[in-house]
């Protein structure tokens, strides 16, 4: 990961400002022969498109991508499939909205990354927050459309596990709920709660964070590279790198901590196909490699930090300022963030295929 | 961060395993002109030693750092100093006992890589866990020394904040007590307890958890690289490659989910140095870039694998075993993070300096 | 330099083919600041442009860029400028003529990259060469536009000095005369000669190679990063990934081996602004790090292999064909390489210029 | 290729000082199961060693590589192996003969690399040239051997084809020579005209250049990566980086300028096992990817700067001096050169198959 490129063999660079023309991303180095359509990505940027609910940004982006290039349909043969060149896709932006910026043209927003860029950059696209919208996150999900087609057989689920003070008790976690409501929520009792809660939140103008449960099931044993490529550490440096994220963890994560070296070991027995491990405290990947087990982390989202509420910040110029963040907003970003979380572990799952079969031929 | 490699302009590359002739790194693009003799690098290594106490293994390792490039004595001049050529660090294995490694040459170890390595590799060096052995984060103390010499001004400290479900009060934490006790305890009432704890684990063979709590100060604003060079994106990847870690968070972290836009945005006030953060919920990093806060993480670490315990588990051959793994082990293996945690902070840190003056010229 | 991207600091990844909607680049990693419009890259465009002259593709392409990402108008200040973040160029094809491709579809072309990308991915885009066709160029020129900006003072120029047989006499080259004949010729005497021998080459249907030179004045003392980020091996590695390039060659290049100790090594003396070298056989670059004199390279290009000449081949089923490639090709591709050339040795310094002032803080 | 890495999945990271304690390297992403014994890499260290003709330096080094890892003695079998963890190899200087270095402590030697290094580091190691001299070439020589293995059935030779202005006849080339002579010279009546050549330039104190032709043979078709990771490219780039190096090219390399696209384009026939090439004016790669035939490229090696000729030059004060290179040096470094160049064609084929296998699974 470096700039605004991660990967290895499978490489995502991805480009766009919130109210620039456009955004997208090149995804180089994807197999040749995969079939692939504009239709088979459209599908999952449908998952985290705006403007779907009244718990999400109202901005409405029919966030239609373009394949520019990396895919070739054969006169001879029926279905357009990737090259092995690099993919480039396009997401014109369309709702950019025009207004006056001039309020926050010069305002540090507190909790947003604005003083920051201008710290670093001394320049900055103030509209719409720029680099640092979430819109980039269109282009993350673009490109993991890609690697789920790479990984084939691999299933990635994603589910919001803690909205706020209101976490799901993993005991009730049924994977199947999550396409039912409008909160990925797998646990179907949770869901007036949730309700309750963002319908309060947004009537105030506040915000609440969020936790998002993934999951990838059938990736065997062997992916990932030891020691700074190892499994659980890509997926933490992607994972942390999306918009409000501000903790990872994987399998028992934290709780490992109170664990007894009993209870933490994952035992395993023999299956017919191969070992069988009694538990998954591990979440499937020890000394980085994964094992064959599901692959099962956490990711942490702040609360979005625009609110209606005053609150003090400065201004370019240094002057103390009191600052209400007006503007479409969603009250809580990890509800849009599910899709987001399952591209980031497809593309790391993919690029660790890729190596791993580079290195051992298998 | 690429198999054994970690880093952009500041490249780290570690090899070496368990019981081989030695382990060591390569320091690639440090600055040149710096003062450095192995004296600077010794006084970090001696901080995570092993044989030290009855609570870390009881290996005799004098870890004895060699520089063996990179460095130079001008005549001229009376102290040596970085060349901005690679340097090579060297550490001789003393103490890798010989014993018979039969047992376990052909078990799968519950909780250790040993199975996910055999899947990967179709062969390891099983002796005291080869290369997963946490013998190479001495590597990256090495080299996290010479990051802190880079960094200059900026401080890192670290402290044990957690030992299985004894947490210390964050309210109670005193960075100067660390150093006090043999826990990096930052609460001395909390020393006793943690040690009743170590005891009965120790005397019952079994292991325990662990959190380690970091925090850099004095780093300027403007360090880290959106959107996948995000300093706390780098971070929660190194992090994350350390041995035993299975969760990372930065500032706020899990708690952020639960908390309201209101509670989590940080504001800001004018001081006489520029902005003043009334709160550093976002660790000292928003959008990847950091404020000029206190940067600050978390490392939750699982219990150690190695347990007298019957556990229940396979061989090479693919037949249920019951295995006991007996050894000099540490029955809390986040004891010796806290020097390894710094310095994996350190390394992102100096990394994240030199590209930031590349690409601003600041 | 990794599949489609190249640069360490500054990261170019190029994407398109010949015959798909669009080409283009994103460049990472550029300092903020800068002022950039269309206009300052559409100017490198046009020195590169098909369809101006009867001894270059009659394609036409107006190859008009897109500025997608990266630069931002502040309403407050009068000019445009780079913002850090990734910057987005997309050029438009049109002019990819619909025609019957269908003789070419299952034939390799001799000469061309035909059976080599069939051997590799199983898959190519025959349409125009498709990822192989010369247009990818074109992207290298746009993000060449904008390192030239970066490295500001120093001013890179490049000229043919040979076409065939017929070599430019060193001691003959004027800078001044390469905008005054349609072959960047630096000496009008050896106009009319290559002027005649291409003519019959057209005529002909044949085509023949050529060689360029470039030179790049004002670059300080330091760049470059010892032993495999060598000045000179990123050159070579960049201009030899020009289409059609078969060498480069560094100051006095392969005839080098013929000089002796004495002829070879440039002497020195004290200068008004520092050393001042007696000569250049070095090309400005030793031990891999630039000297503070001129950057001089050259570069070999094949003729091109599209040729009316019925010649020998197979065809993707295995089977023996005669085949000549019709279609608009330049008789001597080196001609349009000038810009490129000149390009790619203005990325290689701008990288090279960032990471210095990383490494150095010079 | 940064700084002192180089190679993608197969990555060789070299370190080590002229006079310092030791040089060498580390070889990451090495497939697993190679028999690989310090004896496989000593047979290629003892075709460059120093000290064994009176035209190569007559510094005594024996280096004696030790594997200091990633290889692994299974005492169930009876070989050693590697693991796929990084194989870490140390040459120790033995001949740093202690002299004094006060005169060119502070003279930049005409021809080296002195100059340049004091202006980008402000410091360096004076010794034997430190980071620059070709003592850094064992440690490639090293890795070298481990590719070789990985390669397997490829055959890498390397001859030197041209001393000075003696340049052997392309059609005299025999391979089966090289070794019957001190020159690695292919053509046995060239060697009496290099031996005089040699004895005129050693008795004077003077040097001479020199041209290394290799050739890979048995790769298949379809290695290398398009567009930045072409073959081609990638070996210029690596060739380039070679000590004294100053020109690359492929094939038919410069004199493809001079060619009419007839005479260049291979054309190609059906053979019992796929394609045959007529010709091979490519070199073995089109379009940046291997076609199956021979890889064959030369290197191009300025004469060493050492001469005991007085020379121009300055102080590190800018004072003018004159200066005479003493020591122990080559006449003709091209002649050491052969192992080098064939070491580095062999760690770019070995990291693009493993990068091929990644991408295709072939």
């Amino acid at each position: 990961m470096s700039h605004n490129t991660f990967g290895h063999l499978l490489r995502v660079t991805t480009w766009g400002e919130s109210h620039g023309p456009a955004l997208g991303c090149v995804v180089d180095g994807c197999p040749p022969g995969i079939p692939l359509t504009e239709a088979d990505i459209q599908q999952w940027l449908e998952k985290r498109r705006p403007g779907q609910g009244k718990y999400v940004t109202q901005r409405q982006e029919p966030d239609a991508v373009k394949i520019l290039s990396g895919v070739f349909q054969d006169e001879r043969t029926d279905g357009q499939v990737t090259t092995g060149t690099p993919i480039s896709l396009m997401i014109e932006n369309v709702d950019q909205r025009s207004r006056d910026y001039s309020e926050i043209a010069t305002a540090f927003r507190p909790g947003h990354a604005d003083y920051a860029y201008s710290a670093k950059y001394g320049v900055r696209d103030y509209r719409g927050g720029g680099r640092q919208s979430a819109r980039e996150t269109a282009a993350r999900v673009a490109a993991g459309a890609i690697a789920r087609k790479i990984i084939g057989g691999v299933q990635i689920r994603g589910a919001v596990v803690q909205i706020g003070p209101h976490a799901v008790d993993p005991r009730r976690i049924d994977w199947t709920q999550t396409e039912n409501n409008p909160f990925w929520c797998p646990d179907p009792e949770m869901v007036p709660v949730w309700e309750e809660h963002l319908e309060t939140i947004r009537k105030s103008g506040s915000s609440t964070g969020a936790i998002v449960a993934v999951e990838a099931l059938g990736a065997p044993a062997g992916w990932g590279a030891p020691i700074y490529g190892k499994l659980d550490a890509e997926l933490a440096g992607a994972l942390m790198s999306i918009n409000a994220a501000k903790g990872v963890e994987i399998g028992a994560g934290f709780a490992a901590a109170a664990l007894s070296g009993e209870d933490n070991a994952d035992e395993m027995r023999a299956g017919n196909d191969g070992p069988v491990f009694l538990s998954n405290q591990a979440g499937g990947v020890m000394g980085g490699i994964s094992t064959g087990q599901p692959i099962t982390a956490r990711v942490a989202f702040k609360p979005t930090s625009s609110i209606l509420t005053l609150r003090r910040s400065l201004n370019e110029a240094g002057e103390e300022i009191d600052l209400r963040t007006k503007g479409r907003h969603d009250p809580c970003v990890g509800l849009r963030a599910v899709p987001v979380v399952e591209a980031m572990v497809a593309c790391v799952l993919a690029d660790a295929m890729l190596r791993h079969r580079g290195q051992t031929g298998r």
